[in-house]
């Protein structure tokens, strides 16, 4: 059985869990919190981050590679399909998401609103949280673009661009930083993907001392 | 014919650079500096990063998605190889080269030693190189460390990682950021690489105003 080790809102490791459960990859949850730099966990990844898999004496880690790897030994539910061209465009919007849309939306939030709170003892900055949810508007924007051109985000078929995109925005919308109005595709295509059964379980977890607001779990947004 | 848009310090370019020459794939540059965040090339890359890559209507952009891309429709000179296993750790180690190298070392050298200089008219603080510096010298154990234990980077032979990393290394080599003192391990793997036909094109060239040490281009390090 693969072991995970991640913490609730840590967005490498929901996408990855998003790509397992829409491969049907068992896997057990192991807690962990980057920040604490556990000597046995810099040990298993000496990046200190999370995601990492473990089964065995092996080891994976950085999401992306994690990704590849069970697209490649799971053929079931192909998350990087279509010809060369086509997985070339994939491939960059999930870097969009994991460098863009994390730097400038989902790290500012995570450090003001979970990580000021549970490691730094500090009050978040009102300033860093509301350039936070500016970004994030413009990135919606964006998605509102591609989803006018695109079945799904990456192409016709729903593909791992789809998951890191959702990976990254169902942490921000938990820390409170997107304001759903005037997104309409997107919401659309996003309450899709919260009626997954993959993404039942992530919707249903919480991060000690701090809440989602009302409408984060539901499926139609609460209205 | 393949055009690929980047300049002479961009480590990402390099990277993809490298993998064309191993393979053999022709491409004419485009010189780009994204600084300037021009319309034309905003459109090609919304994330207004380099390197990108165009050959008619097709525009790939993001350096790890070329890289996967190329692998993909070339066979020769497989950069990826091994079960899906090795490539796991193949591609962690290009993506620690590419966020932690980057991170900490190239882009405070680059921040401090060229856009200060071009872009921003302001000088280097000395503080911040030293820093890099000194994460430079720690990520240059881990290399020794690494090549103790593997004929190549990322396994028993030549592949991605060693591209990127050698990419990332030169940038920071360039800007003065590498004490190669203590380094023998490394400094010998870079130096087999540094002889190879797909790196003497990027040794030769030069960043407008900013010279590199004297060391720099010599494939014995001019001992
Ligand atoms: N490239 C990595 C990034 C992972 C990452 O940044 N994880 C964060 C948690 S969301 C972390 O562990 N941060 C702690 C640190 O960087 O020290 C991946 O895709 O897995
Ligand atoms: N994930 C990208 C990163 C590329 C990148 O950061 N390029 C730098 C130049 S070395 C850049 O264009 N920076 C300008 C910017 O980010 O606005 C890749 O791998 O291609």
């Amino acid at each position: 059985m693969w072991q995970l080790y991640q913490f609730p809102l840590c967005p490498f490791s929901r996408k990855v869990r998003l790509m397992l459960g829409e491969k049907g990859v068992g896997y057990e949850l192991v807690r962990e919190s980057p920040w604490q730099r556990r000597d046995e966990f810099l040990h298993l990844n000496p990046a200190g981050q999370t995601p990492v898999m473990v089964q065995g004496a092996l080891a994976l880690s950085d999401s992306s590679a994690i990704c590849e790897y069970f697209e490649e030994v799971i053929e079931k539910a192909p998350m990087l399909g279509g010809d060369a061209a086509a997985r070339a465009e994939i491939r960059r919007l999930v870097a969009w998401f994991d460098e863009k849309f994390y730097g400038e939306v989902v790290a500012p939030l995570m450090h003001e609103r979970m990580l000021k709170r549970i490691v730094h003892r500090a009050s978040p900055d009102a300033k860093a949280l509301r350039d936070a949810m500016r970004q994030a508007n413009a990135h919606m924007d964006y998605v509102d673009w591609l989803l006018d051109h695109r079945r799904w985000l990456g192409g016709p078929v729903l593909s791992l661009a789809d998951l890191a995109a959702a990976a990254h925005i169902s942490v921000a919308d938990y820390l409170g930083g997107i304001d759903w109005r005037g997104h309409d595709q997107t919401k659309q295509w996003y309450s899709g993907l919260k009626s997954r059964p993959s993404f039942r379980p992530l919707l249903a977890e919480r991060m000690e001392v701090i809440g989602p607001p009302a409408h984060y779990d539901k499926v139609d947004f609460g209205e």
